[in-house]
């Protein structure tokens, strides 16, 4: 189990990341090209395959074990009216996804992913980051840590997911942080704020990013200033996830700015993950392209809870199941183009 | 079981074609609202299950039984060198899917979908079209009828996919009589050729159309002159399954192609359909603006098989189960937004 033991652990962390196997990548681009199909017509399940073999390192790369890992937590700057639900929403959710009634339920039983649901500290939100910090360093520690501790080391593909009412607005404060760009570049509805609401969220973004962005280039302090317990949880699993190996679906708009501050300082950071979707949140598809990745599916989601990633669980499947199942042009007896 | 006694029965089909239920749709979106997420979040899920409420006529519809069916068929116009592949490879890929070896067979066992392979007389290609009509009367009779056969009446989801050495060419043929256009503008690489092999297809799309266009404003008689088995058994099963109520997840180009004569004629034709995805095929995103149908995904695959459609049935699954397996706001004591 990953675990860092201070601020220091983790900048180290960032800067000594494993790559994928090369051996079994080739290994999986001569399989491909073996198969009983003309070269490249799976598309991108191909590069999917090939991928998944290169992060666990063998040709015939695995999913019997997907774990998906929903974290939620409180935002102080709910406060400043930025979200269309009251904060008690994040708790009663994370009953619901307790009580399997959830979107994210239904969607992880459809995918066949094991889901566990780490609420944290939601009777006492962060700080309102349009006027202190999130978070102290020892609870943005433990936040990290509450992630990295969720990944199983034996998953063979990783998705988290959020649940916490107000929690685009520190999103699209860390994005901003990261690449740069007007508050209102990031800021976009939410779960369905209207544009009174938008307003109030690019304000509160605007005063984080006036009191904290002079001391945002550093990863940790980012998320500790800027993100919320959840936000920095996604990061330490992701990040926990690539210190082992274990490749990951990316959720949408939140999922993927709890690693902004990441890709910000190593720009390769998200090379063990596949985009999910793209998010109808504005922000999403300006920071996929700042991690060079294109979503799988595009299907108008904008839920959270990590539900873009388990829809898209089955297109890895279906990409494995192509992979490791087919019969070779030798195999077969099938003439080659 | 739907049967074509003639062309005039098949013609009659076209003019009758049942829609939806509206109570059931009506019910599907009440409930939709009244599901434990912001309105409108889970996106095109959200319409998929709507859409399969409407046609199964249920507010809760089921996917217990998804059918792929895969039609094979020869095409005299190979001889045109119009395929990066000999014709004996349909046969060799028949085998193939029969024995379990193909990307498709991978894919239907992901999708838990059942698969059924029905091969059309490969010992006899259907005459060259760019010299004469691909059937007689009887045989096109017989492939459509042999299609609309091979849909279960119990069915809850329908895919229908294609093997056929040099298919692209009727395919491109079809669309250019139904919608207009070049014959270039329809012609692509189908499973690999060069631009010489294009430049040939391109030639034989014309040639076909010279000779056949004045007398294919009827839909019968444009399958009958441009098309081949497995396109008009195609055509036959989609349109048996619109009879039925049946929802389809349509593949790519080819299997589009064999419906364009019968959307051309009945322009919401394909209402029961949704698009799995768009090939990269270059026709493909082209017809399917001649549908009024929006990809579910966009992957660059160019296979055929159905294996589109295949790897989009979890999508569809993941849509029917947010919709039945979710909880209310009332149901799990959310407030809502």
């Amino acid at each position: 189990m990953i675990r860092f033991a201070d601020r220091t652990a983790f900048t180290a962390a960032l800067s000594a990341l494993p790559e994928p196997g090369a051996a079994a990548i080739a290994a999986a681009r001569t399989r491909q090209a073996e198969l009983t199909k003309p070269a490249g017509s799976l598309g991108r399940l191909e590069d999917i395959a090939v991928f998944m073999a290169g992060w666990q390192d063998t040709p015939r790369p695995g999913i019997d074990r997907v774990q998906a890992v929903v974290f939620a937590g409180n935002h102080g700057v709910a406060a400043q009216r930025v979200s269309a639900f009251p904060v008690e929403v994040t708790a009663q959710m994370v009953a619901n996804f307790q009580a399997g009634g959830a979107a994210i339920n239904a969607l992880c039983r459809a995918a066949g992913a094991d889901l566990s649901v780490v609420p944290l500290d939601l009777d006492r939100p962060t700080g309102d980051i349009s006027r202190e910090a999130a978070m102290s360093e020892a609870e943005c520690l433990a936040a990290l840590n509450a992630g990295a501790a969720a990944v199983s080391a034996d998953t063979h593909l990783l998705l988290v997911g959020e649940m916490g009412i107000g929690n685009t607005t520190p999103a699209s404060a860390l994005c901003a942080a990261a690449f740069g760009g007007e508050a209102a570049l990031w800021c976009g509805k939410g779960s369905g704020i209207d544009s009174e609401g938008v307003a109030r969220k690019v304000m509160a973004v605007e005063q984080a990013l006036a009191l904290h962005l002079p001391n945002c280039s550093d990863a940790f302090e980012a998320l500790r200033r800027l993100g919320g317990r959840e936000i920095a949880a996604m990061a330490g699993a992701i990040l926990a996830a690539r210190m082992m190996r274990i490749p990951v679906l990316l959720d949408g708009f939140i999922a993927c700015a709890s690693i902004a501050p990441l890709v910000a300082r190593v720009p390769d950071f998200a090379a063990h993950c596949l985009a999910a979707h793209c998010s109808a949140e504005a922000g999403h598809v300006r920071l996929l392209g700042h991690f060079g990745l294109e979503p799988l599916l595009q299907l108008g989601m904008r839920l959270g809870e990590g539900s873009g990633a388990a829809t898209a669980v089955p297109i890895v499947r279906a990409a494995l199941a192509a992979h490791n199942e087919m019969a070779t042009f030798a195999e077969a007896a099938v003439a080659g183009g």
